[in-house]
């Protein structure tokens, strides 16, 4: 019988009472028969704490001995769900990140995942074990405990059911799945019964906080598909997938946003081959994602660069940026935090130029200015003012008729 | 140089502010330029709300799902000491119990070394780092983690002690170092300079709570020299070695108290071949351990036999042994827990038949009963009732002259 992986997350799991519910959802999956693996994330807000902890004996605790530290985060909940289970009566094991085969390689804090070794998992689960797995962690060929990074417990869910050939990866969380908007901003967001793996990575890398992209990444790599869905109730959720069914194409599917955004400018560069290279080389070394870029028309050989980072790294940003002004012989460097991005995300938008035309109105007609925009395939994102981040989300829901039923 | 391998208790780490006190400590010893491994516990009462955080899901939790949770409270520690001495400007690295190299038998809460693999440690050693070992955890030939129940953290040390050819293990606690007696209940108590190994054992099997017997006695096979010493002030503590200056044979060392006890008397035993082994079997079976053991004299073919266990073995060993006197057709099964034991220890006792006697004297001018009595070759027991252990542990301190200085 094809395998079930099952991931739960932190909020899922914050007390005792939680993860008795948790663990009587696990064995109704059971029921059925199916083998069963399941991911755990730490509980509520053990990895906070444990940061918080070596925030107080070290100002920038070692990525190495902060990695082993966060780990035990989920190694504490993946036991106590494995001793629930065996409480009520099932068979049941829990197994570290290592133990379940999760080889990384060293970068400490965001470790890629290189192989899984699933021969542990295949025993306890030919011995008729659930087997609970600690998720985010993994381990190096020197046996160093890594972490995964952001994300990394989906990440490990969908890597576990890739290499086992399960035939579904569920994701348990707070919401019901993934919807056309954030409810919290437009109540009338529709729940999405399925996307598609493209789409749902758009909307996760533009502020949709439901999944990481590098979990659906991943699972489109594989071809897992994926279920997003709430353990707190019995909702179908929202499938991720390859196929989208036909009368959904060339539709917007959904309207991210994000408010984490900082844009920073640097003014009067003069307009020569190897700037924009001199300038974003040493962001990347840094591990500083550079998002939306435009560049000004150039005038006399000077132009103006503008680019957003999140907001935690914009400090970071810019005392590199400076230096590099400097060597560059810019003008100024300029920054603001006021900012945020609207998204639409839809597959075959590039083949329907109207899309662009209709978002521009819808935010033109609320008075919202635009400062940038960037476009994808299948995305195109706005940057206004953070103030109207709510207006321009259900401007934008109403113009793409996204409360509608038929998603 | 020599290998230093020191030992952190619990109540030393309890806090960031105590991990930082120790941690400069390390430090202290670090600048005589000897390569130092630390092992430490788990902070302050980390492992006991980890149980009660697992009680509150199973009644009983598994022994193998229990260890891995516990063993989560000493790397933490040790993550926490690493980034702590980093932070401070000393290479250190933590190691889990596995990464340390310390194999064990697979009997989850009580497992036992049965090899320890030192490369990691040298590599990490011979790299200049300070080597911060999670102590109490080990690891199976199936990568399943264990615990090495009461005491893992001083075995560990002394493991680790031992294989690396440390001239030194130094156990950091929060006592000064080995008493002639309890001094929360005689203050004239005298700071023992040194003990041997035997000693020790005897003092920590009744009841001195200093150092668990394990440890010593692996410290003992080994012939590592280790010191008790507090981790809260600068005192030189007890040294436990194999050799004792000459001067000190034949004198008592110390007095020992144990409040925890429990006594089962079995009542009119046919007093015939295999019975005892008949009563004691199952309590060994079921991990029970029985301390004091005394028969009366046969009457008409039939005795009494009364034991000692702890307390918390009580309703235990009591149903096992009610069970058992049913086969064995015995009379009654009567037990009380209102009972301590007082014991003297000291080598060469045993060929100088006048302590047993100066030891009964010292209770009866006392009026202290005593119920049960028995020795080894190093040290004298006497069972007596509770209420009366202080007193008697006074008496026995004053009688044997054990507030003098030369210790």
């Amino acid at each position: 019988m094809e395998i079930l992986v099952q991931k739960y997350g932190g909020s899922s799991l914050a007390n005792a009472e939680r993860i008795r519910a948790v663990a009587e959802r696990i064995i109704a999956s059971r029921q059925s028969g199916r083998p069963i693996v399941v991911v755990v994330s730490a509980m509520g807000d053990t990895t906070d704490d444990l940061i918080r902890l070596a925030r107080q004996l070290a100002k920038e605790p070692d990525d190495r001995e902060l990695d082993l530290l966060l780990s035990t985060g989920e190694t504490i909940s993946c036991t106590l769900m494995a001793m629930t289970l065996r409480h009520m009566g099932y068979e049941a094991i829990s197994l570290t990140g290592a133990q379940a085969g999760i080889k990384t390689d060293a970068s400490y804090s965001r470790a890629r995942i290189i192989a899984v070794d699933p021969s542990r998992v295949h025993r306890e689960l030919a011995a008729g074990r659930i087997v609970v797995v600690a998720g985010f962690q993994g381990i190096t060929e020197e046996f160093d405990i890594t972490t995964l990074g952001r994300g990394g417990s989906d990440t490990t869910a969908v890597a576990m059911a890739a290499i086992l050939g399960a035939n579904l990866c569920e994701i348990y969380t707070d919401v019901d799945g993934v919807y056309t908007a954030d409810p919290r901003i437009e109540p009338r967001a529709q729940k999405l019964k399925e996307i598609s793996y493209e789409e749902m990575l758009e909307l996760a890398q533009q502020g949709a906080k439901v999944m990481h992209p590098r979990a659906v990444e991943l699972g489109s790599v594989y071809g897992v598909p994926i279920v997003v869905r709430s353990s707190f109730n019995t909702n179908p959720g929202t499938l991720i997938h390859g196929e989208t069914a036909m009368e959904l194409r060339n539709k917007v599917r959904g309207i991210a946003h994000d408010t984490d955004v900082a844009k920073i400018t640097v003014v009067g560069v003069p307009d020569r081959p190897g700037i924009a290279a001199a300038l974003f080389q040493p962001l990347a070394e840094a591990n500083i994602s550079v998002d939306v870029i435009v560049q000004n028309a150039s005038i006399h050989g000077v132009t103006d660069l503008s680019f957003t980072v999140a907001r935690s790294d914009l400090e970071r940003a810019l005392r590199i940026v400076q230096s590099v002004s400097e060597e560059i012989r810019a003008t100024d460097v300029v920054s603001s935090t006021d900012l945020a991005k609207v998204s639409i995300v839809g597959t075959g938008m590039q083949h329907a130029p109207g899309y662009a035309a209709r978002m521009f109105r819808a935010l033109a007609d609320h008075q919202v200015n635009i400062d940038m925009i960037t476009t994808s395939e299948i995305r195109i994102t706005c940057l206004i003012g953070s103030a109207h981040v709510v207006e321009a989300v259900r401007a934008l829901h109403e113009a793409f008729q996204l409360d509608r039923a038929d998603l």
